[in-house]
């Protein structure tokens, strides 16, 4: 029995998210395992890193798998990218000591949220991003990130109000950068909550156009309570851009 | 009566290109029409720089329109972006002098060709680029290509066999790009006939494919038949760039 690690990326528009769940249809998971249930010739199950909400991007999501096959990573590549619908893509295929799992061994992620400010059209990157009339305040904004950064409880940015498992995580960096209309947040950290960062980016985005103090985030987020944080900035802005093993 | 210089871009994927005629229905030209008829009040119609054919893109498209009308640029241009579709973006709106006309007064234009090398994927822009398994020799394609600049009878270069006009464009430069996986030619000359970028990019690619040999171009060039030319490269990897007044 082989352990493989599949490196993919996809355009999230027209999925369900990553997860199959129920009765969830069309998810990038479900496509994957009835793919590699035909190559491989057995049930195949993969484990994602983690989900992605319906409609957000992967640059590179990792998913894990065992299998027993004789045909080379090479070859079972190439069948994966033949068959793959043409906004998922495969980019690499190794295999991988057992222990590997693709979520249990993660280390840290990387998302990134990507915002198109200003009435300036771009119509051919506007699948994968946020577009908003008004230029929020950069410095505002990164002045209100610091109070998120380091290890903290996070349930005031987690849409899942039942979680009964522990909101602690530790989020390792925010950057937001500017260059001419995008605006880009990029957060490491060593995991995320159920809209964790789309909660982050509505919350900032408020922040940067004015509708609430600096101070209120660090507010927000000791309150341990969603309604104190801001909207939840919608999900085509969103990929999932690394994991850290 | 005022003479308005529209710049555009668009995403051509959906479109029928850019020209209306005949019983061509969903062309830009037509969506543009409809809404300035709506907004300006009267009946209104734009002169394109030249057409697009159905799939290909412009970053920036030109055409002109007359109206009378007392309200600004800037107002008329919010407009026109609030009620273009997602996939039509207006980039600029100036008012020019009399003589301006966006076909007869352009003095150059700038087409790009985009491919895809290799079997790494790229699902993010996979609408704007042409697919292609086995990258090609790109020095023997520049080395073919400087048979077709200058001013040339592009007769075997052109789609259209019973063209009665002058089949001589001066072709200014044929640039050939690389960056990673990406391969982009650059096209830029006095005007073009239909299909010939994307003839000219498919006899280029024959040429760094092995299919032909370098010689074979300037062979094709004089001998003014569209058969001993290569395929027609298709639209999705074609955009419309520049065109210089």
């Amino acid at each position: 029995m082989k352990n493989y690690k599949l490196t993919l990326c996809y355009d999230g528009t027209r999925y369900n998210g990553w997860q199959k769940q129920g009765n969830t249809k069309n998810t990038i998971q479900e496509k994957l395992e009835v793919l590699l249930t035909k190559l491989l010739g057995r049930e195949t199950e993969v484990a994602g890193s983690g989900r992605t909400d319906a409609g957000v991007h992967a640059y590179a999501q990792v998913c894990s798998f065992r299998a027993e096959s004789e045909i080379s990573c090479d070859e079972l590549l190439s069948q994966i990218r033949r068959y793959l619908p043409e906004d998922i893509g495969a980019i690499s295929l190794e295999t991988v000591p057992d222990r590997f799992h693709a979520r249990l061994s993660a280390r840290s992620k990387t998302y990134i949220y990507r915002i198109w400010a200003g009435t300036e059209p771009n119509v051919f990157e506007r699948k994968y991003l946020y577009f908003v009339d008004v230029l929020p305040d950069i410095d505002k904004m990164r002045q209100a990130a610091q109070a998120l950064t380091g290890e903290h409880d996070f349930s005031s940015f987690c849409a899942n109000s039942h979680m009964k498992k522990s909101a602690v995580r530790v989020l390792e960096s925010i950057e937001i950068t500017r260059l001419g209309n995008e605006i880009r947040f990029s957060l490491t950290g060593s995991g995320f909550l159920y809209n964790m960062v789309r909660i982050i980016v509505g919350t900032l985005l408020e922040v940067g156009w004015g509708k609430r103090p600096v101070e209120s985030v660090k507010a927000a987020l000791e309150a341990k309570s969603r309604v104190m944080a801001g909207f939840t900035a919608p999900p085509q802005g969103l990929s999932l851009y690394e994991i850290k093993y």
